[in-house]
């Protein structure tokens, strides 16, 4: 991995540069970083972090929806995974899932789909199988407004850790 | 080229085939196509162009010059073209530039940047060389808000054009 880079060369990255390196801390939704750049300088990686926040949070209703469309099927994508990209996210803390429980997870993420009209999104880095699975069939029984709200809390964390990978934050407080 | 879809086949779509059928009407900005999938039924095709015009018109203020600056340098790109690919901007509408009028594209483009924080937009297939050099220094001119409107009214025809690509359109009044 590429060394982390302190605020400070963040603040004098250009926007293309800015834009290349941030674009997908939100899955897909490279808005996001080509929005917010234009906030800088940022004080610290946490001021940092929360404007990305508050652009999420700026977002028409629709907005923050299509960001939730833009992410890929978590049950599909572990479906697809090799064993070694397993191995990794299963270092990540999400332990195996076996062939039934992905079955299951699927199942759920049909009806989830069908009733929410986006897919499940669930930060996999802070969670193991059982969560996942037990989380889904809770956040199934939520009226959509509560789940547009609980799905993007789950794209702040992912998008949290990311930036965390790229940016120096020793100081954070997050 | 695919055939065209009738409005009723875009209602149709699942949101991912929509995001990856619209994603780039509005360049590098999936998430325009992402939340305006939410808003179906579409009843016409302007109906549909209407509810993407509205939707970047209620994105704040960055969001809007974060499509901007989403975009490619049009200097640039016409610098990178191979002769086939000028050819094509020609019948598009554009004469060929040489590579001295590139090279004060790119002048007023550098200028443009520095003062505005993005790149310049303008819709190539709705302009000659002549419009598009004379553009860029009279919008030179603009302060940074009435910049900002105008790159995003280009930004507009040019996702009309390619919504026009794609969707059946012989009853749109724009």
């Amino acid at each position: 991995m590429a060394s982390k880079l302190t605020i400070s060369a963040v603040n004098e990255l250009d926007y293309g540069e800015f834009i290349h390196k941030f674009g997908n801390v939100v899955e897909m939704t490279s808005l996001c970083a080509a929005a917010v750049c234009a906030r800088r300088p940022f004080s610290s990686f946490d001021n940092f972090v929360s404007e990305m926040c508050q652009f999420i949070d700026e977002l028409p209703k629709d907005g923050r929806g299509g960001i939730l469309r833009s992410h890929p099927d978590l049950a599909e994508r572990l479906e697809s995974l090799t064993p070694e990209s397993q191995r990794e996210q299963t270092e990540a803390g999400i332990t195996t899932f076996t062939p039934e429980e992905i079955q299951q997870l699927k199942y759920y993420n049909r009806l989830y789909k069908e009733k929410f009209g986006f897919p499940f999104v669930i930060c996999a880095r802070l969670n193991k199988k059982d969560t996942i699975l037990e989380g889904i069939q809770t956040r199934l029984n939520n009226d959509g407004d509560q789940e547009l709200k609980c799905g993007i809390e789950e794209v702040k964390k992912i998008m949290l850790l990311r930036m965390k990978d790229l940016v120096e934050c020793e100081d954070s407080k997050l």
